[in-house]
């Protein structure tokens, strides 16, 4: 299979550890998005929203969404947990990580490194709205050692991808001891992988 | 099971669509998100993310996000497909739903309805990401009857919410001949309920 993708990307880097855990080889296409790689009219036949990561299958079907990929990967393995309810609340972890935690916390890193001439004014609000996600999994993470169903699984995986480089984009995570616990246990992992790692 | 839930909502109404067509008795407990009552201690200590809609099970496990309640209640149903494959395009459809639709179509909507003192400003980049995506919708719906799997599913459930009230939140429908089809066939289905219905 083939992976659309960037590699400075969290949303890309998720799908990456999952095939890295599952020992799944792939061809990796660069698709530089801060060029408009992503933009051409060549990306969009193959996913109209014009997002990375995209992922294409060996008889050309495509699949886009960093987590709906995730799932695809992951299902019938140990990182999509067994009974339906554990498997919803791994879903609510990542609908929250896409809802909340990315569009604050990885917007900001992007407004930091590419942005700040013209977007500057957006991270007051923005700081504010990922601190609060932070909050949520401080929570979450001082009663339990991962997110859903008792073990790692891809809601871990989707909350790493921004979180463990949250400080890039300005966030102070001295004060959140449950999530830093958490990012080492996640790292201890024979087949973790690095943001950049091809 | 309850369900705590505002009905203006269209994230709540997803959920009470599917309890609906699955013909599921459930209590609704009344939230007002505007009176700030998604925000009290009482209900934060069943959600920490203060969103409604929020399942509670009989025996008082939770879930929210709504469309992570939908794959709860869908398993096993004709809502969700047979195919992996066809499954992590229905959970593709959901994360754009969550992650781009929802976040211009219904924050135009609320501001639109309640904060045009405060917020008038957010409205033209919220109207310019909304039109994209409904482009994303009519380019599927050109091609397809229904998002995911070859039949109606979560995802239409998930994409109806919000687009069946977008021109409430001033986006007009006029040249999106493809998305109007779909959501007059969407209607047509023997338990369709309205979004205020209780």
């Amino acid at each position: 299979m083939k992976l659309y993708d960037y590699l400075p990307s969290g949303n890309g880097y998720k799908v990456r550890l999952l095939l890295s855990y599952l020992s799944i080889d792939y061809d990796l296409v660069p698709i530089n998005i801060i060029k408009g790689e992503s933009q051409t009219e060549a990306f969009k036949a193959k996913n109209p929203a014009g997002q990375i990561p995209l992922l294409e299958l060996a008889d050309g079907r495509t699949l886009s969404q960093s987590d709906a990929i995730l799932y695809f990967l992951a299902e019938g393995t140990p990182y999509w947990p067994a009974s339906v309810f554990d498997q919803a609340q791994t879903l609510q972890w990542m609908f929250f990580e896409q809802y909340t935690h990315e569009p604050s916390i990885a917007v900001a890193r992007y407004i930091r490194h590419y942005a700040m001439a013209t977007r500057k004014a957006e991270l007051p609000a923005l700081m504010t709205k990922g601190y609060r996600a932070l909050d949520v999994m401080e929570t979450q993470l001082n009663n339990n050692h991962w997110f859903a169903g008792g073990g790692r699984s891809i809601a871990d995986i989707a909350l790493y991808g921004y979180t463990h480089v949250a400080e890039d984009g300005g966030f102070d995570l001295s004060n959140y001891p449950a999530v830093s616990a958490w990012m080492d246990r996640f790292k201890d992992h024979p087949k973790h992988v690095l943001i950049t790692d091809t």
